[in-house]
């Protein structure tokens, strides 16, 4: 399949899937031109808040290759996804991401996505959600750190 | 439990993770000082790079509580969330995030944090993983939130 016709797809199940009850968001997770996973939105689905259709399709893509990254693939979502879904596309190590309408449209449809951008950009505690930075267990919190770096066995990922 | 004490029990558990031969990531949700859900990062136990502890704790809270939401409870996280967790939280709808290592500690540990943070402000177009903006499609994209504002049965999330 073409990079217009994977996008296509997970346009449509971003449609299909209001239609089905859930929200209006499709992913599809391909390599060279073969879908290897496809998802909508599951949030209100499985009471899964972290369940945006492009998380749901990387975690099946990645059961399905038995792999924890996903160089290789690429994603297509109808919209620009939020920075949590950004994240993760950069946590599977994807090889590119293509998407076709914006936050500011997610956000005329009432979806939090631009405010999400404009919060992450924010000082740690000018955010709407209270943040406290324990400065006091800074050194405590870093002794998981310190044992990482010195463990033979561990998997980088 | 104090809060003080719930980032502490965090923080042993990223320790315990690293022993365990995870990464050196733990996260624990609760309300009013009480544990709901905690977890390790799980990405390479369970090939599923969006299983950082905070993401497994929120999905594990989320089942447990049978909600897709956790308005009333707190994340304690021993380090600064990155990016993809932050927008967690947010999704979640949690009333506080507390933390003490910081992403630049992370950074040092080896770990994106830092930088997906900096890759997140950058333009769509000039960002390390190659992003297309498929104008074209752009209008047939907005189809699904069109249909999801006229769709009377809808569930906000």
């Amino acid at each position: 399949m073409t990079n217009e016709e994977l996008l296509t797809e997970a346009i449509r199940l971003s449609v299909a899937n209001v239609h089905a009850g859930g929200g209006p968001f499709g992913a599809v997770v391909a390599r060279n031109g073969e879908i290897i996973a496809a998802s909508g939105n599951r949030v209100t689905a499985t009471n899964d808040p972290t369940a945006h259709a492009e998380i749901a399709a990387i975690r099946m893509a990645c059961e399905k290759l038995g792999t924890f990254t996903l160089s290789g693939c690429e994603l297509f979502s109808p919209c620009e996804p939020c920075p949590m879904c950004l994240g993760a596309v950069y946590w599977a190590r994807l090889d590119a991401l293509h998407f076709a309408a914006t936050r500011t449209d997610a956000a005329e449809a009432g979806f939090d996505d631009a405010f999400l951008y404009g919060e992450i950009e924010r000082g740690v505690e000018e955010r709407a959600i209270p943040t406290r930075h324990a400065h006091d267990l800074r050194g405590e919190a870093n002794a998981a750190f310190a044992i990482w770096r010195v463990q033979l066995s561990r998997t980088p990922y």
